[in-house]
């Protein structure tokens, strides 16, 4: 990764931390709590990632990423109501970061050799399986249950990406920020405008009352 | 694997996905998340069993399966209405993919040399784990907490598929058979006639209120 | 392992099983989901570390593990009320398993060639990781949400040992003694006395209500 690059991957990672934090922070956690909230909200989509694949979990040999999420959560911690008030722009920040590390795991994934369909289904788990497995330790219902757009994005862009590494095969740095754009625009128009999935792409409620077995 | 298991396999892996969306599909999820929900309970057993082993998780090399997977559960959502009235029968097929894949993980196990023990072990992780990890994802209660035989078949035919084959080591493909017959007709009849764990093999609730801590 | 060493970590894998059990009991669970309950809370940590670090799952090759999780399960389902009454005796048993197997982790890691961060990590998932998922799959508030000191005792005494290890790195087992008798003495008094996290180091609830996105 060239320095640019990292950069942007170590404020994508404050931003997932802080975020993350942000989303369950007015529960009343303790600083222990909300420690491991953030570094998991920041850091638990890559690893799920990692462990799928079967390759070293990119934070173990990269202290880096543990410290920024780290620090980004102690500080929401400590200024916790400054930081409410900068939710919308941590939004967009955690879009750049959706972005990043969504098309640079379906990169990831073809390097290692793996085929597209595995490579945008860890490009999505990358981007959102963090913020999933917060849900699922705080006790709030996960976005799946939700009809918020925050996985579609990142779904059509690596999609989108995908597609153009087939046609295109020699432009993979042209392709890779025009998809990490279009997961952006995509994100961040769907934050700005309170996109959500319209009603007939959802599924319906029972006729009758009474749940499926 | 033959022709015909293979049928099979894609078959209860359809089975799979289509009574683990409609689990979940009352509540209005929408298309994004009804795929991810699908997905994940057709392929979640045996992925968590892959990782646990720490061999090449099955669904990398083999696209049929996610695709397999991902088909059925969109043509729920196209046909949710008509998929919930077949629902019973494809509880039945549900119940052949439970015995399918439990026999399947237990003979994988013991082919990498594992002890009896974790393959039976295993066999529960491989035909439960995908439901389970749905149910956390989705917020309904686990099956560890309701009464229903679903786990319990799967148990009783590891464990005597685990004899058999210490009995008769040279017969695996009758025993296996059997296995997967006992497995099959223990769930069935579970679904038919509504069992469920009798009383005695419950926990008791608290005698006087009071969670302990 | 020394043999005495072994002694403990048995008895505490039994406790930690035991203590994990009658945390749910009281909501009917049946005999199938108690087994399941009591051996994740016993066993779930150190495989969520070893999955991490990549490293064989230590109760694949070591059958005692699982085998003590499972007795010592069903002993708590078939005398549920007389280890009700044994419940502080038995935390202090499940604060002897956080010790041990939290400094143990450290070790383990440190070992591996892993970095000290990545060692103090580790050791905290190791000591409530199996509590975590119980409580994830049983439907119960994840320790994250409450504020009693379980993984504070843990965090405190694994940088300290690995701040020790650095200072005096000769005197390992001295070292590993200590830690653990920190871990084990912090634990036990926030049992005894009932301590939690002070006000001042939780998040603050909401100003005028409302849940930020």
């Amino acid at each position: 990764m060239g320095s640019f690059e990292e950069a942007i991957a170590m404020l994508a990672t404050a931003a997932f931390a802080a975020t993350g934090v942000l989303a369950c922070a007015h529960r009343g956690v303790d600083i222990l709590g909300i420690w491991v909230l953030g570094v998991v909200t920041a850091l638990g989509g890559g690893t799920v990632r990692d462990i799928v694949l079967d390759v070293p979990v990119f934070w173990l040999d990269d202290l880096r990423y543990v410290t920024v999420a780290s620090v980004a959560t102690l500080a929401v911690f400590a200024f916790q109501r400054l930081f409410e008030r900068l939710m919308t722009t941590l939004l967009y920040i955690d879009a750049i970061g959706l972005a990043l590390f969504g098309i640079g795991a379906v990169t990831k994934v073809l390097h290692l050799g793996g085929s597209v369909f595995v490579a945008i289904v860890m490009g999505v788990v990358t981007g959102i399986g963090g913020g999933v497995v917060r849900d699922v330790l705080s006790g709030r219902e996960t976005l799946f249950m939700r009809s918020e757009l925050y996985a579609t994005p990142i779904l059509v862009g690596t999609s989108v990406y995908a597609l153009a590494l087939e046609a295109w095969p020699r432009h993979e740095a042209i392709s890779a920020l025009a998809a990490m754009a279009l997961v952006f625009g995509l994100r961040a128009l769907a934050i700005r405008f309170g996109w959500r999935m319209p009603h007939w792409l959802r599924t319906r409620p029972p006729r009758a009352g009474g749940e499926p077995a």
